[in-house]
């Protein structure tokens, strides 16, 4: 076996490799049940026992108040675009305001204006008379691109599609009705959408009837069991967050994430070879660098060599090109040496006169 | 490590140690790719060729007809109840009937009248005029009912949920408008639904506007890959899909599940102690078989004496009680074996004299 090198994919992206060795175990005897983990019952008193003790962390390491529901719900977060407007607009709030700021900002608008009203607004618009909630995306993936402040929406529900972010940095929780994340980021394979939604915005009545399984309340009556839960990711985010916590939690992840994207900005902000997609330094993502190369015919080349070193996945979305370090929590800061010492070397190898 | 003996959960359920022990080998690194099956992206071109070949080899074991599209979709088969009437439900065919024989069939009803008109057949009764599709549960894992012949719908779409029952049988596809089945009993692990669909079903125009995620067609033009799949449990269903094959197909499977219900519902009707839950013979299922000892009183004793001899999982569903053996096709003859000779020292134990 060789898992020699770094994954800088975009998700599903690179998971600690203590918990992929654990899983290893798990899957063949899951805690001396006899079971393995993709067997044992999603009712058992162990499974439960252990998705309790998932939300328990969850909320701990965000430090989530109790006026809140996390779920853990199957499928892939994009089904969130059409589940909230569906739950949260009503009669006497019929619309919704988003701010788009990238490629997930702007299909959640598109399926939002399927379900009802929504419109898309600025940073720092206000938003319009009986508008349900405003919807921002903080870290957009394809784009590179971050909302480095939370948007002050005054009495109206702010949701958060925090897919890339979520666990990578301390967010006050309070200031949001209903937040978001799939999982293959910094939670665990794909396959898992974790939700936390605060109690009021349970209690709306939707203008439209809600598919059973596309209706927040039901989940959230049920703890997350009305149907069969994606039983692996679960056990998977429940060793993730057990994971965070034996790094020091959240903020000692952010601190760590902060360094990491920093070096890497400034190195590229150095060189005349690379140049950084987004320029506004605000704006920069922390969780993916996208960059380019100065002469662009050399990308494929860069792309090539990168995973000949063993520097793998750092091939720019099919929508932007170009290149993206996805820095997620898993990768240590020796990946973004790694890649640094071999751009450097790149650069000076391509830049020397060949003859 | 132990797993000895043998489980007979109702799903999620038993999956084959061969395939157990290959997955924990790409948990780590799958195929030499230098990263986990949990990492890979799902565009990543190995991963891109995992599905497809996952696709073919369904379609060989099940004799799939070209006109047929296969979709491999992350979240519960329970999402289906509403996905199925919101697709197929249209202005000249604006009703649906169902089947109702057991506690599935009977939610995908409740569920398929949320969304527009849909009324209870009997077996054998004509479908009313401007019926979109007759909905159907061949297998019904609760109550241990199967229906052992295809209805007859002529020219009306047939739609089955096969959760419980794919692949452990050979069906003739060509009958059905649509056919859906959860992962967890006979593909793979929890968080997978495959839906099998015929293509004029996929120019159907729906009634009202179906939400991206839970639009076929979406799915069917983008090859499952719309959004981020469940990778890890499409890898499982191929790795099943592959055992199955060596296994020696579909009608290999059928034939020892039906020698595997056989033997046990034989052993329970000879028995006095033992009795089975569904009395006529035609409707007993051949996956889930149902039984209750003559005397309630002692079904805890039992539960726990089979739990002690690694017989585990034999506790019937909350609402009905008793005690189920689920025999899907993980289970080898051997198990089955190995549960009536409990049975019978049990029984033999309890009817002897005390002093």
């Amino acid at each position: 076996m060789k898992r020699d090198g770094y994954y800088f994919g975009a998700g599903p992206a690179a998971l600690p490799e203590s918990i992929l060795q654990e899983a290893q175990s798990a899957l063949f005897d899951w805690y001396d049940t006899g079971l393995s983990i993709l067997e044992i019952g999603h009712r058992s008193p162990s499974f439960m026992a252990l998705l309790q003790q998932a939300e328990h962390d969850l909320c701990e390491l965000l430090n989530i108040p109790q006026n809140y529901q996390v779920l853990f719900l199957g499928g892939a977060a994009r089904t969130q675009f059409s589940m909230i407007p569906q739950n949260l607009l009503s009669v006497s709030a019929d619309k919704a305001g988003y701010i788009v700021s990238g490629v997930w900002s702007s299909m959640a608008l598109d399926e939002a204006k399927r379900v009802g009203r929504a419109y898309a607004m600025e940073l720092g618009e206000v938003c319009q008379p009986k508008t349900a909630y405003v919807y921002y995306t903080p870290n957009e993936t394809v784009d590179g691109v971050q909302i480095p402040a939370v948007p002050d929406t005054g009495d109206v529900p702010l949701v958060a599609d925090m897919t890339s972010c979520l666990l990578s940095e301390v967010i006050d929780v309070s200031r949001f009705g209903l937040i978001f994340a799939g999982a293959q980021k910094n939670i665990g394979p794909a396959g898992l959408t974790l939700v936390i939604v605060r109690d009021d915005l349970l209690n709306i009545q939707p203008r439209h009837v809600v598919p059973t399984m596309l209706d927040y309340r039901v989940h959230a009556k049920h703890h997350s069991l009305y149907a069969t839960p994606p039983v692996f990711q679960c056990y998977m985010a429940a060793k993730m967050f057990e994971w965070i916590k034996t790094q020091g939690g959240v903020q000692a992840l952010e601190d760590i994430n902060h360094a990491k994207s920093a070096k890497l900005y400034a190195y590229i902000d150095d060189s005349s070879y690379y140049k950084a997609m987004v320029d506004e330094v605000a704006l920069r993502s922390r969780m993916n660098v996208c960059f380019r190369l100065a002469d662009k015919t050399q990308e494929a080349d860069f792309l090539a060599a990168a995973e000949a070193c063993g520097l793998r996945g750092l091939k720019g979305h099919r929508l932007k090109g170009g290149m993206r370090a996805s820095l997620y929590n898993a990768m240590p800061m020796e990946g973004v040496d790694a890649l640094i010492a071999f751009m450097d070397d790149f650069s000076q190898c391509k830049q020397k006169p060949k003859f």
